[in-house]
């Protein structure tokens, strides 16, 4: 009888076994005959190969704000038993999450530097998923470190310029870095001022370097008080972080004054390197920082002229071109980034005007001997003369996006990336003299790329300032709150979404302007697409302006 | 004649617009006519729904070693023309790179981290990328940044079991951080320590912090010469790197020497504390780090004791379970994590254990508040009281890979985990056991989660060492080299893939010790195919030995 239970209970042992097993099986060999099969095979057949549409009829359809959504995700327990197949779970993503989730792939978003991509991305990004490739280390990658390393060299190239004999030399070259993936352009501005401040604190007699034995001993070594970072006032926010991050502390990255083409003023700069020279001989230019790009107004900072200021100072000159870097492709518009070889690292995203899905930045780097500073190794990968692209980069284990733009290049040509730039830059200069034209709008950063910023300014509030100026503060914050209203109630409700920002406004009392702020990265947006979004706001405003007009 | 000419002129201006215009439009819409499109369109049905296949047919068949490869893509200049349309350009590499591409998919591939994931992950890996959703702001991603702050409170209350009330508070708050994807499990290391460093040299009279002022500044107004950090000499090489990103010095970041069990010894984890005291009062200990899995030998460190060793000092305690993190999702195994909710900061990875596609990473924090110590805004997003997850955090702009954890917790389930954790942890005992039964195989570390290492080990030179001692140096050297060279030889032309590492012997004069691992992390991987992979190791062995007798 003990001996007949004890059997059974091992067979039932062996049958969960046996169960368990196949259920693992089946998630890994994939669902193919579960519920729903045949159904997620339609959508992302769609998802792939008609994205647009898929896209279209899928995203952003879901009713009621982020605040009133937030209650249905609140459960925190993670059940023990699936839920269902996987089949099923990814039809429920696609019908009940993805409607909220916002398109950015649609004409009439206008606001942010995410945008559509081609279906091609989404196809190379799943291939790359499906590979699972880790660039980390040659033997989880075998060629797809090769073809990062051509890939960076080819970008390399189109910034620098360097002879064919150098990229012979640097292109295969396990020695030595001529650029790094990493997961965008906030890692790749990151890795850039670590190179430069691990090259500034180099090691030398009885100083093992900043790398190893830290900014304070650095700070000693060197006879330092303070390293100091400057870029304009519309420097991206990840330098300040970089400078939080590396130790030299956010509040030394100091912002410089910008002309009125929102572009740094060289002058500033200039002051700004005395002033810092003079107050004492303990502080130390880390870098100076050219935006090929800014982030709030698109605009290009005279590299070549900062660049031949750093080469003066001995200073490390950083481009972070996240935004415009690929307007280098560009046989019309590459003359705006004049000057960008000069620098000794520049970032540029692949998720943004390469049009590669998130996420995937880059830096590069003049000297392709910098990032041997900050070399690692361990015994088991990235061993000295593996190869192994983990050596030298701030990330350890990564994705294969190199894959997607080594592609995309083919696919693209320079020609086809070229074209793209031009529709957005092109495109912008006619919205912008749609806006001059309108009455109640005033364009405040006219495009040097596809950005552009305006506000909505009711025509009368000029009359109503000459005449009485002491109403300046109320008609100033009235503007602001009407553009705000504007860009709020038009993404809530509105066929279009612009973003908005605050500029200052240095010649004004009331510094701060609210501005709206629109970026043309899909070739899908024209000038119809743009008419019906300000014409939206134009809608939206008069509705909101009486209740502006009670304080007057 | 010269009116003719220009009219002439214009149409085909017009024309190459027009033709430009339907280039970018046929490359954004899908090249669905276009050469090749049924082709690709079945080879990305295999891609999603027939991975294992697809990889098994496609990856790792080309012959050459990555040296021969590197000689062709040396190319470095960007064509002005698209050489292909997509189809054909994604066709090709398939056809042509992907063959050279590594099958880390493969049962037989059992020498590293990076291994099979269920095709389910690649799926919602494409739709994240078709979605493009960009989680830095609430603008870009709608409700994937609530699905994220649901995700991350899940995986937080599996590490810190808090009450329902914590979680309810929490889980959708603005303004608390209970958790960050991260690239992967380096930028998780960094930010657990930066986090700490941070809260170390937190702002007070005087002094604005050292996110601010900076590490010199810090250590000034704190009377600190040194930070340190004391992790296991097991750890992760990306904690040095932290150290010396974060500009504490990687120096200064202390390798422990760890038991016999490869775990940190806590006798001499105590003796560092003290010695690092009485060196000097302006020595400041940062953090203290244990593992939950060391990347080489699979160990987990005693984290209840570290833990409360770091509470009666008041020093950060970090738990870097990058590997280790999802055996909390096996009842059976749970326990060999006791202690990790006594951690300040856990880092988790997504594409390790969560079987997540490359690359993600997750950092928790006990202290959901602590991050705001490092918090940044900008003008055009992440404002104050956006609810925009990029305020605190490394990176900017990232991938929607919470989409994909939030999908696969309910396909799984916390058992479906379990069973994977289970399937590793009992093979690898399988399999140490099946390696002490072979007469010339060393069992180096047994497996305490699915990682184990060995060496092979002549049997005869046991008995060559009894007999002449002298022989020592000679016989290790064989070893090593032996070992190498196995692991060389069937990597480049056997069916089999396994790592090697060396490993510290603290007990022998010849320190270094090269030893192969094995990572299980593939539920297809059993006995059969592990005994295929270390027949055929011991064939090469028996191949080379004869030359390595020579010496003797």
């Amino acid at each position: 009888m003990i001996i007949a239970e004890r059997k059974e209970r091992q067979v039932s042992i062996l049958e969960a076994a046996e169960n368990n097993q196949e259920f693992l099986r089946s998630i890994f060999m994939g669902c193919s005959n579960g519920t729903g099969h045949s159904k997620l095979q339609k959508y992302i057949e769609q998802v792939l190969f008609e994205t647009p549409s898929f896209l279209k009829h899928h995203v952003g359809f879901g009713k009621g704000s982020v605040k009133e959504l937030s209650g249905k995700f609140t459960n925190t327990l993670i059940r023990r038993q699936s839920e269902k197949n996987s089949n099923e779970v990814i039809i429920d993503l696609i019908n009940n999450i993805v409607p909220y989730a916002v398109n950015v792939a649609s004409p009439y978003f206008v606001g942010h530097m995410t945008s559509a991509i081609p279906p091609f991305m989404i196809q190379l990004k799943a291939i790359a998923a499906a590979l699972n490739q880790n660039v980390v280390k040659l033997e989880t990658s075998g060629v797809v470190s090769l073809v990062e390393k051509q890939v960076l060299a080819k970008i390399h190239r189109l910034i620098y310029r360097r002879t064919q004999d150098f990229y012979d030399h640097h292109v295969q070259n396990q020695d030595t870095t001529l650029g790094c993936f990493t997961e965008g352009g906030t890692v790749a501005n990151i890795t850039a001022l670590w190179a430069a401040r691990d090259a500034l604190l180099a090691p030398r007699d009885g100083f093992g370097g900043v790398e190893k034995e830290g900014v304070e001993a650095g700070y000693r070594a060197y006879g330092i008080d303070r390293c100091i970072v400057l870029v304009s006032r519309l420097g991206h926010y990840s330098l300040r972080k970089a400078g939080g991050i590396l130790g030299i502390g956010s509040e030394n990255i100091i912002p410089v004054e910008v002309d009125e083409n929102s572009r740094i003023n060289i002058h500033s700069l200039a002051k700004k390197i005395e002033e810092i020279k003079s107050e004492s001989s303990r502080n130390r230019l880390l870098a100076i920082v050219g935006i090929g790009g800014t982030t709030e107004t698109g605009t290009i900072d005279p590299l070549k002229e900062m660049g031949e200021i750093c080469a003066e100072n001995g200073v490390h000159f950083h481009v972070d071109a996240a935004w415009g870097g690929p307007a280098l492709l560009s046989e019309k518009y590459s003359y705006l980034l004049e000057g960008i070889d000069l620098a000794d690292s520049v970032t540029i995203d692949g998720h943004k005007q390469f049009y590669m899905p998130m996420s995937s930045g880059m830096v590069y780097f003049k000297d392709p001997y910098i990032m041997n500073n900050v070399s690692y190794r361990a015994n088991y990968i990235i061993r000295d003369g593996s190869g192994d692209l983990g050596i030298r980069s701030a990330s350890g284990s990564r994705e294969a996006n190199s894959l997607i733009l080594h592609s995309a290049l083919r696919i693209m040509g320079a020609r086809g990336y070229g074209l793209l730039v031009e529709h957005g830059i092109e495109t912008a200069r006619q919205l912008a003299e749609e806006i001059m034209r309108r009455p109640d709008f005033h364009l405040v950063t006219p495009p040097e790329l596809n950005i552009l910023t305006y506000q909505i300014y009711p025509e009368h509030y000029g009359r109503i300032l000459e005449d009485s100026p002491d109403k300046e503060e109320i008609i100033y914050q009235n503007i602001n709150e009407i553009n705000r209203t504007i860009q709020r109630q038009q993404r809530e409700c509105g066929i279009g979404f612009v973003s908005r920002t605050v500029l200052v406004n240095k010649n004004a009392p009331y510094r701060e302007k609210v501005v709206l702020r629109i970026v043309i990265a899909n070739p899908m947006t024209n000038m119809d697409i743009l008419k019906e979004v300000i014409d939206e706001q134009e809608q939206i405003y008069k509705s909101i302006l009486p209740g502006y007009e009670l304080n007057l």
